[in-house]
Parts: structure tokens; sequence; C-alpha cells
């Protein structure tokens, strides 16, 4: 039988969302417990995709196959029991089995945090903390050169096939000294939002223009885009698949 | 030269805000920076009160003497640089030799932070979690009843003097599933926040009902009370000293 399961976490104690032979995963956590529930059996997760240590998830999504009698509420109860406290599943659901919570993602949705006003503890592992105002104009004027379909090379480290990303939607939302960019995309390369946002943040301190993320999209070189934005204020907050008709389809339950 | 310092922290970590011989507490960490910026020079910092392990502070107060020519900015900046970043060191001031951080408290602000939605892990260690509706209406009833000068044996541990104190004002908001109980008062018991918190939760269960804290109170007695909230919710919200045509006699800066 194949599940598919929608959980937050608090990224803050973890090497990231994958698997490591060494360190503290998510990943790690949700397998050793459904290791138990299975009688102790190997279980395998996949999820939507990774996430980097310090990211947070309000709404990753994963399956995995289980023999289980277990219904769908007392599975999720026993596996919130096994998990620490900062990893939560909110709902499990039966998929059919040629569900793949990885290849059949149609979007997602990340979400950046940044506070321009005065630094609170309280928030030091959930909020990009920045001491200086920056030009939001001119931020929302260069998100919308990200938008689209673009080569994201410039946007990302490492080497790949494919740089090829289509970003949907766009959004900065702003209330007092509190900043939230908006990322809606058909997928994300490794480090792409950290590197959005930082570059993002150097237009608003006027390091840079709006139009220059053209000129960045265009030179597939990593050196002409901007900083690494810290993993602290990024979270995953959601994972679609297809549209909702041929969700239909899909979920049976 | 005396100042009065204004700060807040994220108590997680620690095991309250008060010096130990043995563990982490804010005050520890506080007079160790203090220590190096005196030239090696012990310098003992006195709090408008004590917080429990686990209790945050938005703005709490403590006064320090110290022999320097930093200019306030300076000192702040060299503070907020020793200290760990879940310390914040939010302003510093001049205050007169007679000024007692402690002594001349004239009112604190406590809120406490409950959810009863979804968990959500990125709040596990700064929202009191309640798995369970609870009647607003009957709690803000009960809040009533606890305003006013009264003696809060029931709500506090250990042995003392003096449990008369004045509740000044309390409130709850509510936005959705989040609520948020006020209470300013002028001056609080040991755990009395976190007392008064647990029976307003068995009221706002219907276990007891609102006009029970008259009685409660009438027993002096702590089984009569309900349950010890957890810390995890609590903040130091605010402290007062004074009224505002006094302070500018306290104040010299």
């Amino acid at each position: 039988m194949r599940y598919l399961m929608t959980f937050s976490y608090d990224g803050s104690r973890y090497q990231g969302y994958q698997k490591q032979k060494c360190g503290k995963t998510i990943q790690n956590e949700l397998e050793k417990a459904l290791y138990k529930i299975a009688g102790n059996q190997i279980v395998s997760i996949h999820a939507s995709g990774r996430t980097d240590a310090g990211v947070h998830a309000l709404n990753q999504k994963a399956h995995f196959d289980l023999d289980s009698n277990l219904e769908l509420d007392k599975l999720r109860y026993a596996l919130n029991c096994l998990i620490p406290n900062d990893i939560y599943i909110k709902k499990i659901e039966k998929v059919s089995d040629n569900f793949h919570a990885r290849f059949q993602v149609k979007s997602k949705e990340y979400i950046y945090k940044l506070n321009m006003g005065e630094y609170n503890p309280i928030e030091k592992d959930y909020v990009c903390q920045w001491n200086q105002t920056l030009d939001v104009t001119e931020m929302k004027r260069a998100l919308q050169y990200l938008e689209g379909t673009h080569d994201f090379k410039s946007f990302t480290k490492g080497e790949q096939e494919n740089y090829i990303r289509t970003i949907i939607r766009t959004d900065l939302l702003q209330e007092e000294n509190q900043i939230i960019f908006v990322f809606v995309g058909t997928g994300f390369l490794r480090y792409q939002v950290r590197n959005m946002v930082g570059t993002l943040i150097e237009i608003g301190q006027h390091k840079r223009k709006s139009e220059e993320i053209i000129s960045i999209l265009k030179a597939k070189n990593r050196q002409k885009a901007g900083i690494t934005a810290t993993p602290v204020g990024l979270y995953l907050k959601e994972v679609y698949y297809d549209t909702e008709k041929k969700e239909k389809s899909i979920y049976f339950n």
C-alpha cells in the first residue's frame, strides 16, 4: 500500500532533509520511526525534494510503501509519537501505486522571511535578520524579471544537465519591517531561492539595479549573481501535484 | 556610573534568568560579557526579577554599575558582540545612582501564548500547544475575578511572607486558534502566571466554572488551583518604572 504524507518541520537542528550516513536529518528520523511501525523492516521515504540544513517546511510531501492494517489516523498518531517534536505529520492519505512524490510534482512554493527592523532573538532561527532598510519597490520590480522560463545557472551551484526552470508566480509581502518573498515554480535548483533572495537584497541595497537580473540570467555564471542568503528564513510552503482534476485520478481515498 | 539596559531573550536554552553555580543562565551570560568589558572586573547585574527556565522576555530590564568611557551605543554594541545570539540588548541608558531595577518596578506585563489549532513544530518553544478548543468567553469571565488586589497564595509555590499582589489589567486576545493572555500587575509570585493560566485552561475546558476563581483565591491553598502551564508560552513583555512624571526625575540622559 502506498501512502502520501504531508509534514512540517523546524530545520534548525538538522543537516537538511535528506538522509546522510553521518548527522541528523529529517529523513533519518522519519525512516527510523517507520522502521519500528513496519515491525523492524526498512521503509524508504521519497520526498518531493530535499531541503538544505536550517531550512524549514510547512507542507513537505513524501510517499512510502507499507504493509499495514492501521487506520490512517492511527498510523499518523503512531508516527507522531515516534518522531522528535520538531517534525510533525499533518496528514496521511492512501495513493495509487504509480504515484511518486518527487516525479509528479507540478509546482512548489517557497517563502523567505526577512526582518529589516530590530533583531528579535526569538526569531533567530526562523527569520533572516537584515539591519538595513531595503528598497522594496526596487526588489518587487526585480522579481518580475525572475518570473517565466529561464536558464537559472547563475543562481545555482554545482554542475548538472538542465538549468531551465519556470517561475510561475512571485510576490513580495510587507508588514512594517517584515518582508516575505514568495516564489512558486515548477522546480528549483540547489540554492536557487537563497541565491535569488541574496541578489534581491543587493538590489534592495541599491548595489545593483533591478534590470541587472536580465544580464545575470543571460550570463549563466554564478559569479554574476549576488550572495547566498542564510537558510534561516527559507520555508518550503507547498508542494502541488497536477491540477485538481488530475488529482482526482491519482488519489483514491 | 549606573546603567539601565532593556533586553530580550529566547529562554529555550537556559535554566532561567537568574545566575546559578551550575547551568546556563541569562544573567551568567550577561555578567561574563560585562566582566570582559570592565577589564576583567566582576560586574553584578540587577534585573527587574527572575524568569524561570524556558520563559522568554521581550523587554526585560536590569541595572549595573560600570566605570566606562564608552558611549552608550558602543557599550551596547560591545555587549551584543559578546553575548550569544539568543539574548539581545535593545537599549542602554544612564540612570541615577539610586535607581534600582528591581525595587523601583511599578508594574510588569506578562503575556502567555497558546495555540488550540494544528501543532506547528516551528513554534514548539514559543507557544503552548493545546489540542482542544477552549471556551474563550468563559476564560475571559474568569480573568475578571483575577483582577484587583488579592492574596494569590493558591497560585504560587513555596513559602514567603506576603502573597498580596495587585493585577491591574488582564486581557485575552484571540486570532483564529491563537490565544494571548495578558496580565499587568504590580508584581507576580513564583509560577503565579503559569498557575493562573493552567487554571484558566481548566475553566476553558469546562472542568471548572469561572466563579471558582473566587473560592480558589479565598482558600489560599495551592491544591485548589489548576495545573501549572508550560513555561514555553510565557513572555515577560514589559517592565514599568513609576509614572512618566516620576520617570523624568529618575532618568537623566
